[in-house]
C-alpha cells in the first residue's frame, strides 16, 4: 500500500486537534495516548497536527495537516470533499467492526432459512403452521470485498458450515483469511447468498447493476458496505424478475431513506437503517492507539488509507 | 446404557414391518437394506418382527417384538402409551436434526442480537430507524440438556463466539463435545440464553417452572425440547416480571395451539409451530442402516433408548 511515510520528529512536536462532536472520554482518552491536550480546531495556527474527528473540516485540509484519524470505517466521504493534501496520513476506525458486520449477515443469513420474519409476523396472527427449514451449511455464500468487512463475515459464515467463496479483482493462490476460495468479479459461481461490502470508490459506484443481479440467479443479496455500490433501480427490475430471491439493505445511496422511498416498496426486501457496523467509542480509542503505534515505530499503520485508490 | 442385547440369530429371521405412513421410497430402502420385504402391518402372526414407525400400534407391543425403530427423535409418547415389552429394542431417529436444530437456535439468538423481527415491522411501517445491535460473542448461553441435540446447539453457538454452559445431573469433569464448562441443575449461572433441550420423561415434566424462570435474570428461553417440560402459566408470570426477557417456543405441551391459546398472547414471545427439528425421510433410512449395522456387530446402536430411562 502506497501511503505517505509520517516523520516521527514530526509526530512528535505535532498539536492534537479533535472534533468538537467526540465524546469527553473518547478526548480524555487521545490525550492520555498521545501525551499531550487535544486543542479545539479552531486554534489550529499552522502545522503539523493530528486531528481526530467524523470529517475533515476545510480549514484543516493544509500542509500543516499531519495525520487525519477517522472516527468511521468509510472514508470516501472524506475524500470527496476534495484533494487530499500531498504528504498526509489518512486512518480510519474499524474495531469490532468486522465482528459486528459478520454476525449482522449471518443473522439475515439464517433468518433467510429459518423463516424467522415469517415465523413472528405469523405469532401476530395466532396461527399454527409448519414451515419447513433449510440448512444454510453446504451452501454458498459469495463475498464482494475480500478486505478486514468480507474476510470477518467470510470466517463467521465458514465456522457455521457455509462454503465462502470471495470475489478478487486479481487471482490469488491462497484465498485470504476466511474464504475457502476466490473467483474473478465476473466469473459465475452459483451462490445462495450474494455480499456485498465493499467500499466506495471511483470504481465501485454502480458496481451491482443489472448485468451482476441477473447473473445471481435467484440468491438473497445483502449490502453491508456502501449504499451507492448498488443500482437500485436494477435490483428492483432484479427483485421482479426474481433473479434476485431477496434483498437486505444496511446502506442506501441516499441515507436516511424518506418515508416515501422506492427502498420501502422492493419486493422480499428490509431495510436496516445503516445499523449493522456502528462504531463504538471504544474502537475509536483502541484504533486511534494501533496506529499511533505503527507510526512512532517507524511503521505504516493497518488502518491506513491510499487516498490514490480509496480504501 | 442398559438396552436388553438383541440376538443377531433372531435379527436375521425377523420379519419387517413397516407403518402404512411410510414414503414408498422409505420403504424400498428399508427393504434393500434389510434384505427382506416389508410386510403390512396388520399381517403380523408371531415374532420375531421388527417395525417401524411413527407410533407402535398397540397390536404390534407384545412378545413378538424385537425392535422398533421410531421414525421420530423423541419417544416419550412411544413409552407413555404402555409398558414397553420386555426385551424389545427401541431405536430411534436423530439424522440431521441436531444440525437442523442448532440453525434454528442460532438463528433467533441473532435475531435477538439484531433485531430481525423489529426490523421486518420497521420496513413494513417505511421508518428509516436504527437499531443497535448486540454482539452474542462473548455472551453466554446456558444449554439444559447435553445429549445429541444440546451438544450440536452448543457446538455451533460456540464456534460464534458464545459461552456454552450445559446443565448435567451428574458433575463432569470434561465437559461433553460444544460446552466450554457444566453447571449442575440450579446451579445459578449468568447467562444471555436458556436453551431447552431435554427430552419428555417423568423426571423433565414442568423441569422449567417458577423457580427456574425467577433465576433467568432477563435471558431470553428457548425451547427445542419437549413443550411439556415447560409450565407455560410460570412462563407467562415471568415474562410479566421481566426475568424473562423473550421466549421462542418452537414446542407446546398442547399442539397444535388453537388461535385462542394463551401461547399467543405471552409477551415479547414467538411460537414456531414444531417447525426446528424436521425429519427428513433421508434421515429415517440413513437412520435406521446405522442401528440394523450396529446390531448385526453385536453392538448396542448409539441411537438406542433406555425405556426406563425415557431417553
Amino acid at each position: 500500500m502506497t501511503v505517505p511515510p509520517v516523520s516521527t520528529e514530526h509526530l512528535a512536536r505535532a498539536r492534537l486537534l479533535a472534533a468538537p462532536g467526540l465524546a469527553a472520554p473518547v478526548v480524555r482518552s487521545l490525550e492520555r495516548i498521545a501525551g499531550r491536550p487535544v486543542e479545539p480546531e479552531d486554534t489550529v495556527q499552522g502545522g503539523p497536527y493530528v486531528y481526530v474527528g467524523a470529517a475533515l473540516p476545510e480549514a484543516l485540509r493544509g500542509d500543516g495537516l499531519l495525520w487525519f484519524h477517522s472516527v468511521n470505517a468509510g472514508t470516501d466521504a472524506v475524500l470527496d470533499a476534495g484533494p487530499w493534501p500531498s504528504g498526509a496520513l489518512l486512518t480510519r476506525t474499524v474495531g469490532r467492526m468486522g465482528e459486528r458486520i459478520a454476525q449482522y449477515v449471518l443473522a439475515w443469513v439464517l433468518a433467510d432459512c429459518q423463516s424467522v420474519p415469517e415465523f413472528a409476523a405469523q405469532h401476530e396472527r395466532a396461527e399454527w403452521r409448519r414451515i419447513p427449514s433449510e440448512l444454510a451449511s453446504g451452501q454458498t455464500a459469495l463475498i464482494h470485498g475480500t478486505g478486514r468487512i468480507g474476510s470477518a463475515v467470510a470466517g463467521l459464515l465458514r465456522a457455521c458450515g457455509i462454503r465462502t467463496v470471495g470475489v478478487a479483482r486479481t487471482p490469488r493462490a491462497i484465498p485470504p483469511p476466511g474464504f475457502d476460495a476466490t473467483a474473478g468479479p465476473d466469473e459465475p459461481v452459483a451462490a445462495r447468498w450474494v455480499i456485498a461490502a465493499l467500499p466506495l470508490t471511483g470504481a465501485t459506484t454502480g458496481y451491482f447493476g443489472a448485468d451482476r443481479f441477473a447473473a445471481m440467479g435467484g440468491a438473497s443479496f445483502i449490502n453491508v458496505g456502501r449504499g451507492a455500490t448498488v443500482d437500485l433501480e436494477a435490483l428492483e427490475a432484479a427483485l421482479h424478475a426474481g433473479t434476485v430471491g431477496r434483498a437486505v439493505l444496511d446502506v442506501l445511496a441516499d441515507e436516511p431513506a424518506a418515508p416515501g422511498d422506492r427502498c420501502w416498496r422492493l419486493p422480499r426486501t428490509v431495510v436496516t437503517s445503516h445499523s449493522a457496523g456502528i462504531t463504538a467509542d471504544d474502537d475509536i480509542v483502541t484504533d486511534f492507539t494501533a496506529c499511533l503505534r505503527a507510526l512512532m515505530a517507524g511503521r505504516v499503520p493497518a488502518l491506513a488509507v491510499n487516498p490514490a485508490r480509496g480504501y
